[in-house]
């Protein structure tokens, strides 16, 4: 069953913490996994690593440049400490996904689709559309699209 | 590459909800999936149902059955609100995850796996062990174990 914004799958879960090279080895050595991208993605105020686990699903890290930034994940860190930041769900056309989104009156952050970490298209959903939870919604080709 | 837990991928994303039929409803039309299980689990004190996504990954979702107990996931509503409680990661065998995290150190909630929602063996891993992040492991059979 596909659900308004066609996701298939969970693409990863993205959590925010305070060193990325303390918690990239402490998530390797205990959920295992390749790093399979690690980059600085100076727009969002981040540099962000993705762990890949052997059979699907992703660890992904973010940490903020600066830890004193007024917003975003360098705000969580100061208020909530280190933990769950996100959820990003496969779509394969997040430019659809959001069209669909916004007919429905779903909220967004992202109007349009940015570049992300894996260097393709994700958006991310007003935390108010998922409930409190901050879905991010991430181009990628899966078995069934 | 497999860690300490043996975990092979991400088996769900674990949402505390308010209103388990009103989250149904709406993570069911945004995301689509379908309800795999709903039960109540009293010694947890949950009413909790899974969403599996038709490409993988799940997403589950729980619910207190008493709003005002003093612990768990009606605490969690309390002080954080409803939105992201926990990862689950997918292990071939839970009592041998167990062993392997205790004789590392890693600390623990469960010190002997228990049946959970899908009524396979599963155990939380204390939140200091995630760096902040509530990790349950789910005994799952994938096709690279």
């Amino acid at each position: 069953v596909i659900g308004l914004l066609g996701s298939t799958g969970i693409h990863h879960a993205g959590l925010a913490v305070a060193d990325l090279d303390e918690s990239l080895a402490a998530w390797t050595g205990l959920a295992g996994g390749v790093l399979e991208v690690r980059a600085e993605l100076p727009e969002q105020g981040v540099e962000a690593a993705a762990i890949a686990l052997p059979d699907g699903g992703e660890i992904e890290l973010i940490c903020p440049l600066d830890p004193n930034a007024a917003g975003g994940v360098a705000k969580f860190l100061r208020t909530k400490g280190p933990g769950l930041h996100h959820i990003a769900l496969s779509v394969p056309d997040v430019s659809v996904a959001l069209t669909s989104a916004r007919a429905e009156g779903v909220r967004l952050i992202d109007e349009v689709p940015r570049l992300g970490l894996h260097g393709v298209p994700v958006a991310f959903l007003h935390p108010v559309a998922g409930g409190g939870v901050l879905i991010e919604l991430i181009e990628h080709q899966t078995e069934s699209t």
